[in-house]
């Protein structure tokens, strides 16, 4: 059964005192579909508003296999460990099928899970990847008004997670595999493209000399690609999530960056840039899931689609016929909802 | 002063005869923004439709200087004496600043444009990236209802102009120039990502040696990005549009692009998603042009980006209020609109 919704004030102090409690609570609120929870997150975002902004967000990608949650669950303590309060947050858009994780986070991260000073959430589930991200980013201020000042955005990195990801964070971290030459073919596209930090995982054992080869080749790779800031060239790392070498020395490099993008104003620039686009992309959602939703559309979209894939309907004249439809029934229910 | 316009039963026969005065009128129709133009032009669009198709897509871009123009006056040159009937269109955003290239087409690509089988075709101007992208696409349809069966569109390169284009050809051609090792790093983002074919032009006379090596330096490059399509291994050539050597050859790899991408049923699964690609572009630039143009939005959308970019407003927020004067406005317009 769900619990009875808590009023704001008590959730705004609840989360201005760093109860994870509360902030469980709150995110449930904002994960919430009802119009009602959503009103009241709105409300509660609104008025916390003054106290996000804190923290250093990071982005961490890789592929299945590259260790990720013994990463985030070493890296996260050694955080903790040096008096940070660390909340890993997760956008997952494959949880829309199978609602959830397959391990629970306490499994995936047994350290971290335990420690009071973390907090861990999954990626809500049985959304889009734009609903995903909105309730991530809405979790994130969250997060940061109840004073955790270290944020770490875990992906998947299936279809585009991993560019929306970069785009709520201030500093993107893709973990690789050791191995070098040909492997560099299967890296995903675009995924050097928007890290600023790169870090060979497993580099223990009989792996260093693999990792030493891999770390060189993903530095000539890098290279080839443009920075996205002028401020930072991206650094390729060496860590073992396993024996915890180099997770000291990673943190230097996130805190490198910081410095750098911030010495200019590029971090302030960048943030700022971020929420203007998660505006536009909020309304861009909304405006073409009001499109899916309107009957008209439902009704011949199956129709319209086919038609202009077998090249028996131009596009435009198909476009035009749906937002036609899309604008009548908009209007009705826009009338309807104003009555 | 406008010419009269054409009935529609003119143009539909002009142009299957392939006529390039009807063709040239055709084109202006769908350039143009009037709304009883956009009618007729869909209408002639719609009866063209099974004479479409037809032709050779190929995009063109480079960066300023790499000779873009004198290689396509030489390439299209080569074609036509094989007896292919060239159209030459181009993606220009700029010119919606400038209203039009600098250089004329005609000074531009001397000998291609005195030849009867050949139609060249400015970008429109004055419209955005969007806008140039619908109607170059049409036009590109009323080319090969011309009987133009090779098209190439050529783009400047500027913003995201070059990934619109590769969303419209079968075959996207890269020129770049000779050169190697540090100046790979110049390259625009993401381009080498969309090459389906890579020319270095001026290699002759002196540049031959560093042609070469720009050659393999771009070869080694396209290893480390993943293919677009698995029929396909993107292949790099030496040109000169100065003394035409490696002209024909640059056919042979489009015409081996093709025969890879046909075999497989690739180059229709392509064309098909396209369209449908084309139809969604289409749909949501025309529902953020009245979400642009409600006036509930004009009114406050400076001080509502204004807020969000401080901080002072969380982004969902504003979404949802401009969301809801939109649809207020969307509403009246369609009352107004059908009374």
């Amino acid at each position: 059964m769900p619990r009875r919704r808590l009023p704001t004030p008590v959730l705004v102090d609840g989360i201005k005192t760093g109860n994870r409690g509360i902030l469980a609570r709150a995110i449930t609120l904002v994960e919430s579909r009802r119009p009602g929870d959503q009103r009241q997150a709105q409300e509660l975002l609104q008025q916390l508003l003054p106290y996000t902004g804190g923290s250093t967000r990071i982005g961490v990608t890789g592929v299945p296999g590259v260790g990720k949650s013994t990463f985030i669950d070493a890296f996260g303590m050694h955080l903790v460990e040096q008096g940070h309060r660390v909340a890993v947050l997760a956008v997952d858009p494959t949880s829309a099928l199978s609602g959830g994780s397959i391990l629970g986070d306490k499994t995936r991260m047994q350290h971290l899970s335990r420690h009071p000073d973390a907090f861990i959430r999954p990626s809500p589930s049985r959304l889009s990847l734009g609903g995903v991200a909105r309730r991530t980013r809405e979790s994130m201020l969250l997060c940061e008004a109840a004073q955790f000042d270290v944020v770490l955005v875990e992906t998947v990195g299936v279809g585009q997670s991993e560019t929306v990801v970069s785009e709520m964070v201030d500093c993107f971290l893709v973990l690789m595999l050791p191995g070098a030459g040909d492997e560099l073919q299967g890296i995903k596209k675009g995924i050097l493209e928007i890290a600023d930090i790169i870090a060979v995982n497993k580099a223990d054992g009989d792996n260093m000399a693999r990792a030493q080869a891999a770390k060189q080749e993903y530095r000539s790779a890098l290279r080839y690609l443009q920075r996205r800031h002028p401020e930072w060239h991206p650094k390729v790392t060496l860590i073992s999530a396993l024996t915890q070498k180099g997770l000291p020395q990673l943190w230097d490099v996130v805190r490198e960056h910081r410095a750098a993008m911030s010495s200019t104003g590029a971090l302030k620039a960048l943030r700022d840039t971020q929420r203007l686009r998660w505006m536009w992309s909020t309304i861009e959602e909304r405006l073409l899931d009001a499109f899916h939703a309107a009957p008209g559309v439902k009704n011949s979209l199956a129709d319209v689609e086919n038609a202009v894939k077998r090249g028996l309907l131009p596009p435009t004249a198909a476009a035009d016929a749906l937002l036609e439809s899309f604008q009548q029934d908009y209007s009705v229910s826009s009338q309807s909802s104003s009555s």
